[in-house]
C-alpha cells in the first residue's frame, strides 16, 4: 500500500534546507492561525465550509484542468490502474466533497462544550473545557478528496491544518488548496489556518513530524508501510491507523440465523476495509452446525477459506490455515476460521493476533456476552452486530479523520472530537490555598 | 534536577544485554498480568490495597534496615542533603504510604464505566466504557514512596505496572516491592501485577521506553533533564510534565482584595511547586495601585522581584527582567512582573511564554473573564483563584499520578481516570450492514 511513497521522486533534494525552512515558516504561520481558530465562533467556521463548498463549485474547470495534468503525469510515470482511480477527480467527487463540507458544517461544535463542573469544599468550581488541539499535521497518499475531508474536520475543531498530499496529487491538491483559502478568507479566517505543502520534496515530511513547537499532532493516512516510517520517526505525538485483524466469534449458545447472517455480513459486505472480518472463531460445541451452511454461503461469493485442522475435518476442501494467516489483514476475499473449545480460547485468541481494531461476540448467553465487553481489549467490542459498524457514520460522529488503533488519546473512530482536547477550569470568587 | 541520574553508576553496563532479556520477561509477565487485572474487580482491587498497606505496616523494620542501606550508600557517595532527605523512609511517610492506600481505596472505581450509549439508526446501541490502558512504565528519581503512590494508583485503574526508581533508592523500593507482592498475592492476584526494576544498569530505562508490544505509556517522574531524555527517546507514549511557567494576570477590573490575595498566595504558599506562579502580569492603569502594596508583601516573605522598565518605574529597588527571566521556572522565591497595556496583552505574553501548566485572571469583568477562559491555551485556566489549586486532591481526582503539560490524552492533574482509555462498545440484535 505504499507504493505511492515509492513513486515520490526526489527532484529537489538539493534544496532540503530550504524546504526544513519552508516547512518552518509554514510551522509558525500554522500555529499564530491556530489562536485565531481556536476562537473563532461556530457561525464563522460553518460559513468558511459553506464558503469553500462555493468555490469548489464554481471551480470546477480549474479543478479539472489540474487533476488532467496529475492523471497525465501519473499515466506518464507508469501509475497502475488502481492507484490512477484514486487519483481521478470526477465530477462525482467534486460533488461528494461539497456534501462533505455541508455535512460538516451542520454537526455540533465541539469547541468550548465544558463538562463535569462542580464545586469543591474549598469553593473553587472545577471542570473540564473541550479546546482545539492547536495544529494538525495530516500526511496522505493519493486521493485528492482527502485534503478537503481533513481540512473540513480539523476547521471545524478549530484546529490550524497543514496537509502534507501524495507528489502525485500536487497538482489537484493545488488546485483544492486554493478553493479553501478563498473560502477562509471570505469568511474572514486566515488563510494560513489550511496550509498544504506545495513541495513534492520529501523532506517536507521529516520536517512536519519533527517540529514539536508548531505542530500538536500528525495524523497518517494511508498504507501500513507509510504509517510505520511516520510513527517511528514523528518527534510529535501520531493519531495512527495501523491494521484491522478483526475476529468474529460464534459462541455455541449463538442464535443460528444472527451467527450466518453477522458472519457473512462482517467479512462479504466488502473486502478492503479495515473493520472486516479477517479471522472466523466458532465455537466446537456448534462447528459441525454452522461451518457447512456458510462455507458454502463464502464459496458462491468466491472467498478462499483457510482453517485449522479441526475447520478441515469438518470442510473438506479448506486449506490449511498457518500461523502467519492468524496474523494477517487479509483486506480480500480470503478468510480464516479457527475451531475453539470456548469463548476463553477465544478472547485468548483475539488477546494475542487482534490489532485491536474490532471484534465481536455472538451469543445469547448474557454472562459471556458481559464478560467478553468487559475483557476483550479492542477498539470497538461488540455483540451480534457486524464488525462492519466500526466506523464514524454508524456510531454517529458525523465523519472521521481516520480510525486509531492506539490507546492514548483517540481510540476507535476519530472525529470532530478525537480533534479536540480538554482543559480544567476553575471559577473562583478570590480563593486561595491556605 | 537530574542530579539522581548522574549519580546513576553503570556498575553492571557489561551486563547490558541480559538487563535487556531480563526486561523483555518483565515486560511479557506484566503484559499477561494486565488481562488479569483488567478483569478483576473492585473488590478484590480494593483487597489488595489494603493488604499492602498491612504488610507496610507489619515490615517497618525491614524497611527502615533497606533505607538505611540507602542512606549509608548516598551519604558514601556525597549525595547532597536535600536529595538524602527525599531518600529518607521516616515513619510518618511509612504513615503516609498506608493512609494514600487507604484513600485509594475509597476511590471510585473508573475501569467499567460506561457513558454515552446511545442507539443509532441502523438499531445498534453505541457508547463507550472506560478500560485499563495496560501496563504502566514508571520511571522516578530518588523518592521511595513514589512506589507506593504509583503501584496504587496503577492498581486501581486496572493496570499492570513496571516501575524504575533512582538506583540509590534500590534497598528501599526492593523492600516496598516486597510489601506490595505479598499484598498482591493475599488478594489473589498475580505479584507480576507490580513489578520493581531490581537493577541500577541504566540500560533497564533504555529497554522499558522501547517495547511498545509490552508497555502502553510511560509516566517518567522526575527533573527535567530525566523527562526530555525520555521523551526524546521513548518509543511508546509519555505522560509527561515539563515545566510550570504559570502567570496570574491581574486586570484593571480587578477586585483589589482578591488581587493581592491570589497574587501573594500564587507564589509564596509554597515556591518548590510547579504551580507556583512564576510571572505576575498587571493592567498598566492599576499598576501604580496594585504594585507597592505587593512589592512590600513579597519583601516581607523574602521573595526577590525582577520587573520590566514600567515596573520599576513604579518599584524603585527592583532589578531588570530579562527575556531569559519570562522564560524560567524559578522554584524559589524569585517573581518577574510586567505591566501591560490590558488582558489582550497578557494573553499574548501568556503565549509566548507559559509552559502550559496553569494561568488565573483576577478581574470582575464578565466578558473578560469568558474570553481569558476560552482564549487561553492551558492545561489549567483560572478565574479569581491562586494558581496553586492546580492540584488532583483540589480538582476532587483523590489522587495524581503527576501533571500533564501535554494536549494529547491527558491533561492537568492525572489521577485514576488519566491510567484509563475508552473503548468503543456496540450492543446488537443480529443487525448487519446492507
Amino acid at each position: 500500500m505504499n507504493s505511492i511513497s515509492a513513486t515520490e521522486v526526489d527532484q529537489d533534494s538539493t534544496q532540503t534546507a530550504s524546504v526544513e525552512a519552508m516547512m518552518q515558516a509554514m510551522g509558525r504561520a500554522a500555529r499564530a492561525a491556530a489562536r485565531v481558530m481556536a476562537r473563532t465562533d461556530t457561525g464563522t467556521k460553518n460559513a468558511a465550509l459553506r464558503a469553500i463548498a462555493a468555490e469548489l463549485d464554481a471551480q470546477r474547470p480549474q479543478l479539472a484542468a489540474a487533476n488532467a495534468k496529475d492523471m497525465q503525469n501519473g499515466r506518464a510515470n507508469g501509475l497502475d490502474a488502481a492507484l490512477l482511480d484514486r487519483l481521478e477527480l470526477t465530477d462525482e467527487r467534486i460533488d461528494g466533497m461539497i456534501e462533505g463540507l455541508s455535512q460538516i458544517a451542520e454537526l455540533p461544535d465541539p469547541v468550548g462544550e465544558v463538562s463535569e463542573l462542580k464545586y469543591r469544599p474549598s469553593g473553587i468550581q472545577v471542570g473540564k473545557m473541550r479546546v482545539p488541539l492547536g495544529v494538525v499535521g495530516i500526511i496522505y497518499e493519493s486521493r485528492p478528496n482527502v485534503t478537503i475531508d481533513a481540512a473540513s474536520l480539523c476547521l471545524k475543531s478549530g484546529n490550524a491544518t497543514i496537509l502534507r498530499g501524495g507528489s502525485e496529487a500536487l497538482h489537484s491538491n493545488g488546485a483544492i488548496a486554493a478553493c479553501v483559502a478563498a473560502g477562509l478568507k471570505q469568511a474572514g479566517l486566515p488563510e494560513t489556518a489550511v496550509q498544504v505543502v506545495a513541495t513534492t520534496d520529501r523532506a517536507a515530511v521529516g520536517a512536519l513530524i519533527s517540529m514539536p513547537e508548531y505542530v500538536d499532532v500528525i495524523v497518517p493516512r494511508g498504507g501500513k508501510g507509510l504509517i510505520e516510517r511516520i510513527s517511528r520517526d514523528a518527534r510529535v505525538p501520531v493519531i495512527k491507523h495501523l491494521d484491522g485483524i478483526c475476529h468474529v466469534y460464534l459462541d455455541d449458545r449463538a442464535d443460528p440465523v444472527k451467527a450466518f447472517n453477522i458472519a457473512l455480513n462482517a467479512k462479504t459486505h466488502r473486502y478492503g476495509v479495515c473493520n472486516a472480518m479477517e479471522t472466523l472463531l466458532v465455537a466446537e460445541a456448534v462447528a459441525a452446525e454452522f461451518l457447512p451452511r456458510l462455507a458454502a454461503a463464502y464459496g458462491e461469493k468466491g472467498v478462499e477459506l483457510r482453517g485449522c485442522d479441526k475447520t478441515r475435518s469438518i470442510l473438506a476442501d479448506v486449506l490449511p490455515a498457518t500461523e502467519k494467516d492468524w496474523a494477517t489483514e487479509y483486506l480480500a476475499p480470503v478468510l480464516s476460521i479457527r475451531v475453539v473449545a470456548d469463548m476463553d480460547a477465544a478472547m485468548d485468541h483475539i488477546a494475542r493476533y487482534s490489532s485491536g481494531h474490532t471484534e465481536s461476540i455472538v451469543t445469547e448467553d448474557y454472562s459471556r456476552a458481559r464478560r467478553f465487553m468487559a475483557e476483550v481489549d479492542s477498539a470497538s467490542v461488540m455483540v451480534n452486530a457486524s464488525t462492519r459498524f466500526a466506523d464514524g457514520f454508524e456510531y454517529g460522529l458525523g465523519a472521521e479523520i481516520g480510525i486509531s488503533t492506539d490507546k492514548i488519546h483517540a481510540r476507535g473512530p476519530v472525529g470532530l472530537e478525537g480533534l479536540t482536547s480538554q482543559k480544567w477550569i476553575v471559577f473562583g470568587d478570590g480563593q486561595i490555598r491556605e
